[in-house]
This record gives C-alpha cells, structure tokens and sequence, in this order.
C-alpha cells in the first residue's frame, strides 16, 4: 500500500505535489476542526510556510466560506469551530501557490466528512472564484507521484501542453485529469458520502 | 472569446489594466463575500500586494461604506459577512494605485450581484470622496486592453491627453471613456440588475 | 474655477499646504465616516503616511472626541461608525506635523455636515488642546496657494515672521489670518451649517 | 507672561525639563480624556516617543489606577473614556525616563480637573509604587527653566548634590523642591480645586 | 532517583529529548492551566522557543482540541481556561519538530489528571492527524537517555533502523518502543488513572 | 537604614540579585494592580526586559494563576484587574532568567497584601511548577547583597556549591537559604499575614 492511504484514511487530509530542490515530490495537506468544547476561533497555519502559501490557505477558505453552501458543504461549523491546517513535514519551508487545489480539497473533506481519495494527487492554484490557474514544474510532479505509487493525477487544463514532457512510461500508468474549476476536483477526489459514513460506522 | 469572460461570469470579478516589466497586461481582480454562517468578519487581501495597492482597497471599502446607501447598495451585508480581495496570480507582486476603480466596481458588482461587462477594462486611482485621479501607463495598458480582446476602455479623465500616443489602429477598435467620478465607472462597467436577476434564475 | 472647489464640494475635504521636493504645493486630505449599518469602528489611515503625519491625524482626532462637544459637533457619530482619513495622491509618500489643522479642519467639517470654503487653504500643527504650533516652508507653501487660485491662508501666529520673505506681488492677492487655536481655523474655515443644509437638500 | 501660562491654563497639561543637544529645554506634556459618547478606550501616546518614555507614560497610567482611589482622583473615569497623552512639537524625537513625575502630574491634573501651577516646571523618573528616582542634567534643566520664566522647580531627592552645579545667580531666583514621593509633586503642582472650580464657572 | 522522577512528579510534565551542540540531551515540558477564576483564555508559550518549536505546541495542542473527546480527554476546560507551555532552562534557545510527542503527551497528562511515567523519555514529530513522524539524533537522544537514568525511549517508527547505530551495552538496558501514532505514545507514557486518583488523595 | 526598607515597605515590591557589567547589584521588582473600576485586564512589562526576562514575568504569572489556589492567594483578583510589573530604573536594559523568584515574590506579596522582609533578596530561575532552578553570579550577587545591608540571600539549592567562591567574612554575615521549590522562598520571604494587616489598620 502506498504512504498516503495511511495519510488519507482520515478526512481532512489530501495529497498534493510539489517541486523541490530534489525534483518533485508528495506532500500532504492536514486540516482539523477543533472541539466546539474547547472555544476560540480563527485559522491557524502551520508547516514552515511562505507568504504565498498562507495567502492560498485563506483563499481555499474564503472560497468555501462563500460557496460552501452550493456545494452543500456544513458552512456552519466554521462559525464555532476553530481550522487548523498543517503541511508536515514541520521543519521543511514550503511556499508557492499550487497546492491551492489541495488545500481546498482537504478543507472538503474535513467540513463533508468524506475523504480524499488515497490513489489521487493533484497540483493547481486556484482563484477565488474557484478557477484553476496553471502552475510549474508538471514533469516533476507527475514523476514524483508514479513514484509514490498514485495512479490519478488532477492538474491545471492550463497544463495540459506540458503533459508531453512526461515519459510515455509514466503517462501510460497514470490517469490524468485537466480541470479548470475546484468543483470538478471535489467532484473526483472525495469519496462517495455513504462510503465515508460506512467507514465511520 | 476573451477570457475575461470567463473570469467575469460570477458578480464580484471586474477587468482592471496593470504596467508590468513586459509592457502592459489585464489584471483581474476577484471579490468574495464569507456566508454569514461561517462567523468572523473583516478584509482579507491576498495576491502578494504592496502596501499602496492595499491602501487601494481599504479606500475602495470604505467609500462604498460611507456611500453605499445613496448607490443603492445593500451594505448592511458587510456588517455580518467578511469581504475577501484577491487578484490573480497568487505569487505575482503588484503594487500601485491604479486598481482604485477596479477594486471598487468589484466590490459594488459583489454587493449588488449584478456581473461586471466582460467587454470592459478600466484603470484609475481612487480618492475616498470617489474622484478618479490620473495614472501611467495609458499606452501599454490599452495595447494590453486590445490584445486581450476588449473593446472599452475606462480611463480618468485627466488621462486623456495620453491617448494621442496610442496607435490610431488600436485606437479606432476601442471605445474609451474618461471619467472624473467612480459612480459614472458603475453605471458604464456593472451590467444591468434585470440581466443579473436572469443569470441567477 | 480652481480644483480646491471640486475637492472640497462635499463635507469631509479640507486643502492644506504642503513643502514638496518641487517647492510647495496644494494638498487634500479627505475625511469619511462608514455608514453605521456596515459595522467595524475604529481609523483608518492611508496616503503612504509617515509616522509623524499619522500621530497628526491621531492629535486631531482625539482632540474633536474630547473638546468637541464644545464645538457642537455630533461626536456621538464617532461611537458607532469608523472613520477613514485618505490623502490623495495614494502612491505619493507624505510626512510631517504641519498637517495638523487640515487633519482637524476635515474631521469637523465631516462631523458638522458643513464644507470647506473651497477659497481657503491652511497650514500648522496642532497640540492635543487644539494649540496651532509653527511649521516650516511658509513662503513656498503660500506660493503654491496662490498658483492653486487659493485666496484666503492660514497660518500659524507664531510664524507671522515669515512673511515677510512671501513677495509682496503674492501678498496683496492672499488674505492672511494667524491663527492660535484651532478654533479660530474651524471658525474662518467651515462655510455656515445653513449654506451646508441647502446643499443636502 | 511665560509660555507656560498659556499652555497650562487648561487641565491635563503639565511643564516638564529636558536635556536636548543644544543644553536644556521646557517639555510640555499634554493629556486628554475622550468623551465617552465617542466610544473606544485605551491609551494613546503622540510625539515620536521612544521606548522609555512610553515606558514611563504606561508607569504613570498604572500608579494613578492603582493608586488613584487613595489619592481622591476619580479613576472611574478610566473605563469608558479613552486617554491620550502628547509630547508637543509632535516632530522631534523624545526619550528617557525622566519626565515620569511630568507625566503622573498631567495625568493627575486631567483626572481631577486641577490645572497645574504655570510657574512650576519638574523633572524626576517615577517607579511603579510613586517614588521618585534621579535623573540627569539637572544643570541645564535649571537654567532651561530659568530662561522660560518659571519660578519653581521639583527635582528628586537624590539629585540634591547636583544643585551645587547651578549658577548660584539662577539659584537665587528659583525656589527648588527636592522631592522623594510623587505625592509630594502632586501636593505642590497642582492648583487647589477650588480655583480650578472658579475657573471652570 | 533520576532528575526526571522530581520533574515529572505533577500532571503536565513529560520527558523530551533533543540533540544538543554537546550531543543529546534530556528536556522536559512543563505545560499549566490556569485557574478559571483567574480570567484568560489562549496558549502562552516560554522557553525561548524557534518558530518550528512553537509550531510543534499549536499542532499538538489542536491534535487534542480536535481528537480530544475520542481520548476521553475533558477537553471542555480548554474552553475557560489559558494554557501555558514552558520549556525549561528559560534562557537556553530551543527549536526543531522532534518535541512533538512530549507536547502532545504534557498537554494530555495535564487535561486528565495523569502523571507522565518517570522512566519514559521520548521523541517525535506529530502530524495534526496523530501521525509519529521520523527525527533525526536518535543515537544522541538514546545515550542521553541512558546517562539520565531513563529505562524507557519511544521514537517514531520509521527511526527503527537508527537503533543499529546505538551500542549494544545501552540498548540492552532500554525498553525502545517504536511508535506510529501518538495514541500508542499516550497508552505508554501516561500513569493510570487510578494511580493519578491516589497519588492526588 | 538600607534602602530595601523603603523600597519594600508597601506589597508587591521583592528585592532580586542581578548580575551587571559592574559586578553584581541589588534589583528591586514592583507589580501593582489596576483598581477594578479603571477597566481592562491583561499584563503590562516595563524596565527596558529583554525576552527571556519577559518570559520570567508571565512564568511566574502563570505559576500563580494554576497554583495560586493551593497556596491560598485571592487569585480571582487577577480576573478583573490588569497587572503592571516594573523593573527600575527604566532606562536600564535588563535580561536573564534569575529574576524568576522574584517576580513570583512580588506578585504573590501584591495579592497577599503581605509585605515582603526588607532584609531578604533572591535570585533563582522557576519553572512554570515552581521548582527553583540554577543560575550565575553567585558571588557577585552575595557581595552585592551584603554591601546593600541585606542579611538573609535565598539562592537555588544547585547552586549551594558556588557558595565556596564567597569570603569567608561576607558569609559570617549573610544567612543563605538554598531552596528548590518556590512555596519554599513565599515561607521565608513573605512578612506574616498579621503584620501586614497591622500595618494596614
Ligand atoms: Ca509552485
Ligand atoms: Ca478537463
Ligand atoms: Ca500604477
Ligand atoms: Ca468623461
Ligand atoms: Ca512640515
Ligand atoms: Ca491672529
Ligand atoms: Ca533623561
Ligand atoms: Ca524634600
Ligand atoms: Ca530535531
Ligand atoms: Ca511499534
Ligand atoms: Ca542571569
Ligand atoms: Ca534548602
């Protein structure tokens, strides 16, 4: 079993893609709800990140804020609850807008109760309308999640042109999917409601 | 079609004009607003954002706030709900005073759900009493305008000598307006509230 | 007509004076008050000022919420609805105390309801209990009046000296009134409430 | 008259003595209690005060609410009027312990609606529980106050030995307080309530 | 009787262990809560920690405000109560994820009541889901561990192949769990709750 | 007299030991509480600290805010009244660790009322559980304590070795308490609650 069916067993957490200085590499993407028990409000980030990255956490949650109800998501327990999202590992800096995607993915899925599918990773910035703005470094993503043994990956449409830098090898082993609204990544990534619900039982 | 029809589909999205190091581009700038549900109020302004370029916005905000009522405007909705500024690409830094009128025709199209034209691109400072003051760049701006498939252009008004540099070809396929106050940038930039109301039915 | 009448048309907008690298020259500061109904209280200051012209604007603030009861002026307003003060142009930087009694000039205008005599500009720091205190650059400050089409000055008692270096060409065109209290600068000032209530009407 | 007739002919205004470059100099330190109609408190510091001197001015603030209620000052006051404290002329840098006992006085003037004395000046750092610590320049502070026209001077106790360098001309034209309590600077700085009732008709 | 029995003789202290410029090194967290009468809410944190560390406390902190009720853990009292974290000597600079679990564990023993085992040191970072995250010094951590007396280490499970680096004589007289979750690290560490119950009778 | 009679003779000021380019010194700590009806809450630090010493301050806040209860302090006071702990003389800058003891000695005298020995000075770092932790300069310290006519030192009991540095002739003068636990140093320190109401009366 790949690392991130451990990783994503629970809601609230996805796999995301990231270019390092060693080429590419997964990276996960943690969020909590605290305890409406425990009091205080407010999001809290943490993982070593840049200034970037932080302004895509509160656009992943500013988006959800003001869609979340079309998207028939329980808005309402952010009224109460504090957020809390983490990318470990807790000592690598991390910044760049393209784990936009991710972080709303996880944010779903914490607030739905679902959780992400273990066999998908995926790279994007996204707008605060919801719009899936292209990012770099394509090639070394999708190496980077073959290797982590991911089979779907979600990318950019803008992307789409950069799919012919991956080896033919690779390609034939990943499902790739090219979005141009989150909507369609929550669409693939989340697993069914009542799967969810089976598992909780 | 351009793009900014796409961007500019939802209410909350105008097409503002930037000078960037490669001559001029088209600039969006997007406006959300959290579901009162969700709790918490206040601005956020992401999209790495100089500090003259968040004076803007907070100059934006607060005219629509002291002016608001006598444009019709419904912003009792600003007292429960928390306005989110964004303007893609997340990692790009902008600055500058000339999204004035951009920002605000955003945050009005937000506030009254009526979508901004996608045909239109406008660029001009704001004073908090609403006057539109002159900017640079009129030039590459509108060359940018008319790249990007726009056919009107709003610029301030004591920016129309600047139009005798822009090349007569370019001129004859846009329609400029210069304009001295913010409420003629709404009544040209907003599209009707009827044709709104359809759009949501 | 001069600028002066087009800035100062609506209540808020007092002309000030101000020593540029380019000798003087004519400064606006606008003064506006959210509508109630939009929540959030507090100041909010933006013109890409210094530390010092912000303590300015705090000096006069706080001395309108402590002495202006005695001046009549509704200071209740100032319980439920935040106040912006902008000075245009947003991009320019701006320092210094000498904009004390413009700062002061525009708050209690904005309050009363009553404009600025649009033939009026001002300069000089104002101490906490409404003191107007010396400044520097009143001869280039009084030049820039003039060309601005200003006809009425204010200026600082204590720097009734200086103008004897102000040519006397510019002299004979400019009324000029010393001033020790803040008073007195609110009193030549502020057009009658009667002229301000037809206005509104 | 001396200047500081003028300033101190309100409450909440007290002369204080500083070393600057060019030898000594009379500081003044005003206060102001907002009116509670405006809302807001807390405490506001103006005039490019450095970290010790904002230091002393929070001292000041807590010795007179702790022990305001002995010393018969109605520190109710306190909760629902905002306080600000200004060190004219608000562009020149401030700093040092040694306007504490300046301060305390202002405060305990504005509070008790007594005016402080325009004859006296004092200089004197001030600890948590009122006493009164030794500062530097007491030379040059002396004859500071001497050339403004002030007659009185409090100075802490454990300066005394410095009073041997003071000219023994200026000396003779000043009646010097040695004081160890800031009850004692209040006790002498202070005009009696009743003039200040007489005043205030 | 080793250092650590003394130390951990209250709820809310546990056994760290961190690499120092002289090797390993044994290192307690003290965490508290505050007294509901005392008024406060909200986390202090002491010990002049680096930003990593300080990410560590939040994680830990929201791990429990989140997972809390699951761990029968009376997470409520968070709700009227300020947490403290300190991580003694006061003056030594300390930073790094490895201090994951030992917050997480002090935070536990403090809500429940639990004492921390006296001969139980640990190590790991935590990810917001309660994952047990590798580290790096675990041959430092484990001779410290031993010179201090402590009989039994945790370290994260993916460390495992560490321990051949550790000398046979220390590692025959350690108990070494390898841990993946930090709910395995509670179940070790923290006394029963009968013991707690006497020990506070 | 010594000067600590004077400094001490009102609750909540504690004579410390510090360590200064010049030897050692005696440090006194003050801490007052704000009278309820002044409004606001929270923790003012002043005296020029460093960062490790602020962190003392809200260690030794904390300690007594959990513990307070147990060692029968009327902690609720806390709740509604802000505290002020000063370090003189304000111009000083100051830091380290070993003020621990002092500043819970003089917030503990604050809400005991009870007034604290003028002939007793410590020095000791505490831990957020009260245990009395090693510190440097012990000799220096003594010597100081002994020329400022102080006769009973309290130092940490892991500090009882560096009593040898000491002369002979200054230890036949001093009685030195060596303490681990901070209720310790509160038994020695504290005048008796009797004492301290006749003084009151
Ligand atoms: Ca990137
Ligand atoms: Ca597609
Ligand atoms: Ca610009
Ligand atoms: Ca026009
Ligand atoms: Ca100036
Ligand atoms: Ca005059
Ligand atoms: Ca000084
Ligand atoms: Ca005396
Ligand atoms: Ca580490
Ligand atoms: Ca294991
Ligand atoms: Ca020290
Ligand atoms: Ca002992």
């Amino acid at each position: 079993l790949p690392e991130s069916s451990q990783r994503t067993a629970v809601p609230g957490v996805a796999t995301g893609l990231a270019v390092t200085g060693a080429g590419g590499d997964v990276l996960y993407v943690e969020a909590s709800l605290a305890d409406p028990e425990t009091g205080d409000t407010g999001l809290t980030l943490t993982g070593q990140l840049g200034d970037v990255m932080k302004e895509s956490a509160r656009i992943a949650l500013s988006y959800l804020r003001s869609r979340g109800a079309e998207l028939e998501l329980p808005v309402t327990a952010l009224k109460d609850r504090s957020v809390h999202v983490h990318f470990p590992a807790g000592a690598v800096p991390k910044d760049g807008p393209s784990a936009g995607v991710t972080l709303t993915t996880a944010l779903a899925s914490l607030l739905s109760g679902r959780t992400v599918r273990s066999d998908v990773a995926m790279t994007g910035e996204i707008s605060l309308t919801g719009r899936v703005l292209p990012i770099g470094g394509v090639k070394q993503k999708l190496l980077a999640a073959h290797r982590a043994g991911i089979t779907t990956v979600l990318i950019p449409a803008r992307n789409e042109p950069d799919l012919d830098d991956v080896p033919q090898a690779v390609r034939d082993e990943l499902t790739v999917h090219t979005v141009s609204d989150v909507r369609e990544v929550l669409e693939i990534a989340l697993t069914p409601a009542k799967v969810a619900e089976q598992a909780a039982a």
